[in-house]
C-alpha cells in the first residue's frame, strides 16, 4: 500500500490522529488494515486479533490522552494498530524480526507501551498498580486495560478484580469480546458472555465484584464505540465496558477462518490463501508428531487423558479431541488449574498428558511442585515450545524449564533429539509411570518425514552415544543434538572426530556414562537450547566437580544469562552461539 | 481429656461415626473440640480453622460414604477433626512432629485424605479431575471440595469454576465462610459474601458460572447443616452450599481473638492465654526486624510501598499498614496479582516491597519472570519463610527459591546471615534500585536483641569474610552462616581453623573473592538452607568447574533432592546434615 495521499501518512503519533474529524476515522481504519495486511502477509504475525481492534485502537488514542493516560493491552499481540499509530509505522515492516520491533508492547520501545505484555491476563493487575501510583502522586489521569474474553479465564484476572472492585481509583476495563481465544473458547464464561450479548441486561458477574458495567456495544462501529468510550471516560471509579468485536475484521478470509488466521504465517494478500510451509518441506512439526503419537498411544492405553490450557490447535491435540472427546480437556487459559486438574486425574489412576508451552508452564510452577511432585503423581508434562521460539521473543522463549524443574524432587526430565526418540519417550512415559515426567520439545520441524517408527522403550535416565571420537566429547540434550550431529560431519571432513552423547535425560542423570566420558575425554562441551545457568551446563559442571574430575577443558553452550529478544530461531541460535557453525568453532579451538 | 466413656472413644473410623444417632452428634462435637484443644494447647497447630469446622467434618463423614466419596479440604489446616475421625485419633498427639502425622491432609497418610493440600485454592481443581475420573470409569460417587472464603480469592479457584460450570459431573463445593482468612479478608469478594448473608437471596456470582447455589446456612448447627447437606447430596451436577461457620468456635478465646488463634502456639488450656515465646526469649523474629525496618525506611523514602498476599500479620506488615495505610496493600490470597500489581507500581517509579513466603512465591513465578524481570523493574522481593520452615512440612518449606531465581536474568539474589545484615540489605535495596532484588530470610528468631543498627550500604554482590583459617573454607549464604560461626568456635577449641565466607549474594556472584578462596584453600564446603541442586552448592560447583579449579575436596551441605517432611527446624537441619554438629564433623573429616 502506498502511503501518499492517505490519512495514515500524516499520522506520526496520536497527536496527529486527534486532528482528524470523526468522519475520517472509518477511512483511517481501512488504511490501517490495508497497511497491516500488506506487511503481515509477507512478514508473518498475529493477524486476526489485530484486525479486530483497529477501531478500538483508533478510538482510544483519539479520545484519551495517551501516553499520559496509561493504556495496557492484555496479551499484547493485538497491538499492531497501536504500534502503527504511535510512531512505529515506518518500522512496522521489521515486526518480529531480529533487531526490528517486537510483536508485543515493550516499555523500552515506546512511551505509549505503558507496560510490556505477552502472556495473558496481566493487564488489570499492572493497570491497578499504576492507578494506585497515580493516586499516591496525586496525578489525575486515566488507566485503561484492554482484556480479551479469552484472557478472563486466567485466574490472576479474578485476583485483580477482587482488589479492583474495592479500590478507590480510576480504571477502565475494556472487555474486548471477540468470542474466541486462539482456539474456540472453553468453559462456562464464554456462555455467560453470550447470554450477556443476547439479553443486554445487567452484568451480575462483574457487578458481584462491584464493577460498574456498560455495554455490550459493537466495538467495530465508531458510531457506537465512540459514545460508549466517551461515556465511560466521564465516569469515575473502576468500570467495565463490554465490547463486541470481530476477530479478523475487514479481511474476509480472516473473518471466516479465525483459528487459522490467528497467526497464519505468510498468506496471499489478495486471495487470503495461507502459504503453508508444509507444501515446501514435508518434514512434520514436532507438534504433529506429538499429537499423532498421543492419539496412537491413547488407542492402546485407555488410562491416557490429555489436558491443554487453551492450545488444542497449537499443541495438535485436535486429532485426540476428535477421536476421544471425553478424554481430552481444554480447560481455557488456566495453566494452574490444568496442572492440578491433571493431578486429580492421576490420583484416580489415569495417566494425564498435560500439554503446556514451556513459557506458560512457569504459571503452574507451584501446582507442579505442590500438587504433582510432592505427591509423586504420574502426570506427564509435555512441554511444548521449549527453547528459543523465535519471533515471539523474550516473553515466549521457553528457556528456563530445565533449570526450574531440575531442583524439584521426584521429577524425571527428558528431551528428545528427534522425532523417533520423542515417540519412544512418549511411549515409555505412559508405561506404568511412577511419578511425574517432563518431556520438553521445540517449536518447529522435526528431522525426517519417515517418523512413524515402532515404539521402543527408553529406560528412564539412559543416554546414548551417537558418535565415537577422540579427545572431545559433546554432551547434548534435546534438539541441539542435531546441530552437533551436523557439526560432527563437518569436522570429520577435517579429520576431527568428536564423541557425541545424547544425554536424553537431565534427571535422573546417566552418571555411569558420564563417568566413562569424563574419564576418557579431557575436552567437554555441553550444548542445550535453554539457559545454561541451572540447565545442562550447570548440571554437568556440578557432576564433574562433585566427582573430582579435573584438568578438563569445558565449555557450556546454550542461552546466556540475559533475556533474548525476537528473531528467527536460526539467528537466535547463532546469536547465543550454539548453531552448527559455533559448535564447529568451539570444537576446533579445543582441538588446537 | 480422658477418652473413657466418651462417644469419641468408640470411633475408629467414619463407619463407627455412622452408628451414632443424630442427637449424639453435638456431644461428639464437644468431645472432639476438647480432645483437639488438649493436644494443640501443648503441641501447637492450626487451632481456629479446625475448631470452626467440627460440625461440618462430622456431618460430611456421617452423611457421605467416605473414603469412596472423595472429600478434599482446601488448604487443609482445618482438617484436624477429619484426622481424629479417620483413624488418627490415637496418634493425634504426634501432630506436626518429626515422624508424627502431618498438619495437613496427605494421601499416603490415609485413604480418607483424597488429595494432599497445604497451599490455598487447589481443592476444586483436584476434585474436578477426580469427578471426571469417576465419570470415565463409570463410578457413581460424590466429590466434595471444602473451600474457605479466604481461598476463593486465589485465581486458580476461578480457573476451576470456569471449567466446573461447564462440566457434566457430580461435584459439591462447600463454601466454608468464616468471614476471615489468616488475617482480615481483603478485597471485594468478602463484601459480596456479607451481602449474601444479609439478604439471603440468590448468588449471582456463582450462578454466572452456572453453579447451582444453596445457603447460606449456619454450619455450626447440626439442625441446619445436616438437612442442607442432605439436600445438596440429593442433587446432581456441580453445586455449591454456602455455609457460615465461626472460626475458633467453641473456645471463647479463639472466637474472640481469631487472628491470634489462627496458629497460636502453646496456650493455657483453661484460660486461653497464649504462651508467647517472646516472654521466654527476647530475641526478635526476623519478621519483626523486617516489619520494623521497612517502616523505618518508608518514613525516609516516600517511594516505598508494600504489598502482601494476605499475610500482613505473618509478615509483620501491621506497623507499616497502620502508619501508611495508603502505601500498604493486602491484595488477598493472590500471589500472581501481587507481583504484577507491584510491577505496575514499579513502572510508576515506586519501590515496591513485595513480601511473599518462599513457598507461595512459586505461585507467582511467571509474573516474576514476565512482568518484573524481563522489564527489569525494581521490585524488591522480600522472601519470607525461606528455607526449612519446620512443622508445616513439605508443602511449606521454602527451599527452591535460590534455584528457581538463579536462572532468571536481571535478578539480584541476597540472603542475610543475621538481622544486622538483613537491615542493611533492606536499606541498600531501596537505594535507587536498577532492577529486581530478592532478599530471602527465614522463619524464626534472629540472633541478637540489639538489632537496631545504623544502616550501612552493602554493595550488590559483595561478600564478606568472617573468619580466616587454614585449609578449609566454608561458604554460606543466609542464616546457615550462624551455624558455621558456631562450628568455627567449636573447631577452634580443637585447633582447627576454618575460613568462613558469608557470600550474601547468590547473584551477582562475588567471583573475585571466590577466586581468592579457591586459590588459597583446597577444602571447600558450602552450607545453605535450601535445595543444593540449583542452589549455592550447584552455583559454587559451576563456578569452580568453569574456572578450572581442580583437586579440591568439596562438600555441599543443604537440603537434598527429596521432599522433607515436618518436624522441628533444628531436627530437620540435623536430618539434612547442616546443623552445627554435622558441619563440625564434615570439617573434621576434611582435616584428617
Amino acid at each position: 500500500m502506498k502511503l501518499e495521499n492517505t490519512l495514515l501518512s500524516a499520522i506520526h503519533s496520536p497527536v496527529d490522529l486527534r486532528k482528524l474529524s470523526r468522519e475520517q476515522l472509518p477511512e483511517l481504519a481501512t488504511e490501517i488494515r490495508n497497511f497491516m495486511l500488506d506487511v503481515v502477509s509477507v512478514n508473518p504475525g498475529h493477524v486476526g486479533s489485530s484486525l479486530g481492534v483497529v477501531e478500538l485502537t483508533i478510538a482510544l488514542h483519539y479520545l484519551f490522552d495517551t501516553p499520559t493516560d496509561k493504556l495496557i493491552w492484555d496479551v499484547g499481540h493485538q497491538a499492531y494498530a497501536h504500534k502503527i499509530l504511535t510512531g512505529r509505522r515506518d518500522v512496522f515492516d521489521t515486526l518480529r524480526q531480529l533487531n526490528g520491533i517486537s510483536g508485543f508492547p515493550v516499555m523500552t520501545e515506546s512511551a505509549y507501551d505503558a507496560f510490556g505484555t505477552g502472556h495473558s491476563s496481566t493487564a488489570l493487575s499492572a493497570a491497578l498498580g499504576m492507578a494506585f501510583g497515580a493516586q499516591l502522586q496525586k496525578i489525575n489521569r486515566q488507566h485503561i486495560a484492554v482484556v480479551g474474553d479469552g484472557a478472563i479465564t486466567g485466574g490472576m484476572f479474578f485476583e485483580a478484580l477482587n482488589q479492583a472492585g474495592d479500590s478507590p481509583v480510576d480504571l477502565i476495563i475494556v472487555l474486548n469480546d471477540n468470542g474466541i481465544a486462539i482456539d474456540k473458547s472453553s468453559g462456562v464464561l464464554k456462555d455467560y458472555l453470550i447470554r450477556q450479548k443476547n439479553d443486554l441486561t445487567s452484568n451480575p458477574l462483574f457487578e458481584a465484584f462491584n464493577i460498574q458495567c456498560s455495554g455490550p456495544v459493537d466495538g467495530n462501529d465508531f458510531d457506537t464505540l465512540l459514545p460508549a468510550l466517551e461515556k465511560i471516560k466521564s465516569q469515575k471509579g473502576v468500570r467495565l465496558l463490554h465490547l463486541i468485536t470481530k476477530k479478523g475484521k475487514g479481511f474476509s478470509q480472516a473473518e471466516a477462518e479465525q483459528i487459522l488466521y490467528h497467526a497464519p504465517g505468510k498468506f496471499d494478500r489478495q486471495t487470503g490463501t495461507v502459504k503453508s510451509i508444509e507444501t515446501v518441506n514435508k518434514l512434520p512439526l514436532y507438534q504433529v508428531v506429538f499429537g499423532e503419537t498421543l492419539l496412537e498411544l491413547a488407542k492402546q492405553n485407555d488410562k491416557i487423558v490429555a489436558i491443554t490450557p487453551a492450545m488444542p490447535t497449537g499443541s495438535h491435540l485436535i486429532p485426540m479431541m476428535e477421536q476421544f472427546p471425553e478424554r481430552t480437556f481444554d480447560v481455557g487459559i488456566a495453566e494452574q488449574h490444568a496442572v492440578t486438574f491433571a493431578a486429580g486425574l492421576a490420583a484416580e489412576g489415569f495417566v494425564p498428558f498435560c500439554v503446556i508451552y514451556s513459557t506458560f508452564l512457569q504459571r503452574a510452577y507451584d501446582q507442579l511442585i505442590h500438587d504433582v511432585a510432592i505427591q509423586n503423581l504420574p502426570v506427564i508434562f509435555c512441554i511444548d515450545r521449549a527453547g528459543l521460539v523465535g519471533e515471539d521473543g523474550a516473553t515466549h522463549h521457553g528457556v528456563f524449564d530445565l533449570a526450574f524443574l531440575n531442583c524439584i524432587p521426584n521429577m524425571t526430565i527428558a528431551a528428545p533429539m528427534d522425532e523417533i526418540e520423542f515417540r519412544n519417550m512418549l511411549f515409555s512415559a505412559q508405561q506404568n509411570p511412577k511419578g511425574p515426567i517432563a518431556i520438553r520439545y521445540p517449536r518447529g520441524k522435526a528431522t525426517t518425514s519417515n517418523w512413524r517408527n515402532h515404539f521402543e522403550t527408553i529406560p528412564l535416565g539412559q543416554s546414548r552415544i551417537l558418535h565415537e571420537g577422540k579427545n572431545t566429547a559433546v554432551i547434548t540434550i534435546g534438539q541441539t543434538g542435531n546441530a552437533v550431529a551436523q557439526a560432527a560431519n563437518k569436522l570429520e571432513k577435517e579429520n576431527i572426530e568428536i564423541t557425541h552423547v545424547d544425554l536424553r535425560f537431565l534427571k535422573p542423570l546417566d552418571t555411569k556414562t558420564l563417568h566413562a566420558v569424563f574419564t576418557t575425554y579431557s575436552n567437554i562441551i555441553t550444548v542445550e537450547d535453554g539457559a545454561v545457568k541451572g540447565g545442562l551446563g550447570s548440571v554437568i559442571a556440578a557432576f564433574a566437580f562433585e566427582n573430582n574430575f579435573s584438568n578438563h577443558n569445558i565449555r557450556s553452550l546454550g542461552v546466556p544469562d540475559t533475556f533474548i529478544k525476537h528473531g528467527h530461531v536460526d539467528e537466535l541460535h547463532a546469536l547465543c552461539g550454539f548453531d552448527v557453525k559455533s559448535i564447529v568453532e568451539v570444537v576446533k579451538e579445543f582441538s588446537e
